[in-house]
């Protein structure tokens, strides 16, 4: 049965909505139902907001995406944000544009994994906007919390700082590339298209990383590592250097990237979607080991920051070249990591 | 010359927004160029946001809409959600839809129009996302501050509350009826027109409103007044009535209606995109003339507040029969005013 059924327009998918988001909680004294939403910022908080978008037949399709985990990554995308500034998710808005003949299970699946995540996370949906559009598409807006002044910037990298990544890189992008050559189902293969649709960004991280005094920047790794990386030496205006050798890879990444002719370095590198946090901390921080301790995530050291501009990738210590071609391969655009 | 023009890519479409939106002030600790934006909210403040998507060939079409006024209104019609709130903006996030072979002029007109009412309104962009898309949309989300405790809500309305209104009403459905009609362009048809292409909404109302004690429920009239005052009669569980002979409409409205066969009653009551305001104010409230004074915009008293529900227009004191065919006039979805 279609819970969101478009049959009753639009203010009928408000309603339903509505009910099945529940009453809000927390710091929001308005949530669906009024001109806009209204939350009460604790005093000693600063408020963190981010906007993500996801558009039918660019960045998804109905016919092979399961519309249930489409609905959890448009919220995830925006957790992965908020945990990359170090904040704590308290609420997000919906901006959807749906055509007239979207089926309804499409309708149903997509709400219902975005209000399971918004659950989930403890970031309930409090406004939105539903229009109608000739595909379908959806904007989310999410809110988070972080204490006045700890916001984690991707410009307080500084030289000498090392730099650290958490889980393993590249899972997403070989997802990807194992649907796109029609595999995915083998035992070892599930978990990387489990990553690919249903990515869980570990944004809880993002809040322990910013209570450190020891921690420079951050970001999320969504558009891929190297081009992430190179946003942060570019708003800290210093040169981030990454053994490669060290990047950590998904179980198995190598003989399951093999079938489908993709590097699992590359993937890592450059495949982006990944979802994890990227960090610089200072020079009197303690191991991987111990921050993997102290944070409750796997966390692999891959680099560190110098004076200078860019990100260059060494193994055993020497610069890699990286040809042109292998970019087109993950449909990296050059651009993005030139930046 | 393509300000803005996409061959940079996405993330040149990003630099170039951040170096036109300038350097961002007031509460921003961080705006366009990190995973999140930051607002410090001043203590004694509650942050309100609302969001709101314009889609091509629903919303407007670039063959018959200037790109300049559609940014400017993308922006304008959530500064109306803030007004009605009783919020001064602060600052917005946009989700940007592009198709690939879009003409550089749109895209740069729209943005020129949206960063100069971001401007005007003092309300910076401070992030966004832009992406692909086979048509054009825009998500605008916006962000306000209102004292605490005191958001001008839906739900406020009382039983022998007087209900009033700021402005004209029914100049932006008559100005679409004359731009499909082909009309438009005589000097007592522009001022309608410009009410439809690029609405100014008295926003700034809002927060005057806010601080009175005597007023009870607001909301900005979008989707034509009958529909949205049933929505504040459903959220305050009341019943409103309208004596349609009160509510103000625009200078020359019955002469230039006539020209397309309207009636500038009906587009006053159904029409909406009016982003004008609605309240309801106690009793003890001043005439609409005092109001005027003091809150610096036309204000008319049009109906009152009684226990019961739903919306009941009267004439001399007398319901009012609606013919159900009168509803399709101007578009208006007969469910949106039952609801």
């Amino acid at each position: 049965v279609a819970r969101f059924a478009l049959g009753r327009g639009e203010f009928g998918l408000i309603a339903a909505v509505r009910r099945a988001a529940g009453k809000t909680r927390g710091g929001w004294r308005v949530g669906i139902g009024d001109d806009a939403a209204v939350l009460r910022v604790p005093a000693g908080r600063d408020l963190v907001s981010t906007v993500d978008a996801l558009v039918e037949d660019v960045h998804f399709r109905f016919r092979t995406t399961d519309a249930r985990s489409l609905g959890g990554k448009a919220l995830a995308v925006n957790l992965s944000d908020l945990g990359a500034m170090g904040a704590v998710p308290v609420g997000c808005l919906l901006a959807l544009g749906v055509p007239a003949d979207v089926p309804g299970e499409h309708l149903d699946g997509f709400l219902a994994g975005l209000l399971a995540q918004a659950r989930a996370a403890r970031c309930p949906l409090v406004g939105g906007d539903t229009v109608a559009s000739a595909i379908f598409w959806a904007s989310l807006t999410a809110f988070g919390l972080v204490r006045r002044g700890r916001a984690l910037l991707r410009s307080a990298a500084r030289p000498g700082d090392r730099v650290f990544v958490t889980g393993t890189l590249g899972a997403s992008a070989l997802g990807l590339a194992l649907l796109e050559s029609g595999r995915g189902d083998s035992p070892d293969e599930r978990p990387l298209v489990r990553r690919h649709r249903a990515p869980r960004p570990p944004f809880q991280v993002g809040a322990r990383l910013a209570r450190r005094h020891d921690v420079g920047a951050a970001i999320d790794v969504s558009d891929g590592l190297v081009g992430d990386l190179a946003h942060v030496a570019r708003e800290s205006g210093v040169a981030i250097d990454v053994a490669v050798e060290r990047v950590p890879l998904p179980a198995g990444a190598s003989r399951v990237a093999a079938r489908v002719g993709a590097d699992p370095l590359w993937a890592a590198l450059f495949g982006g979607e990944d979802y994890e946090l990227a960090f610089s901390a200072r020079r009197s921080a303690p191991s991987a080991a111990e921050l993997s301790r102290a944070l409750g995530v796997r966390v692999a050291e891959i680099g560190s920051v110098r004076p200078g501009r860019g990100v260059r990738l060494l193994r055993a210590g020497k610069p890699v070249q990286i040809p042109g071609s292998s970019w087109d391969h993950f449909k990296a655009p050059a651009a993005r990591a030139e930046e």
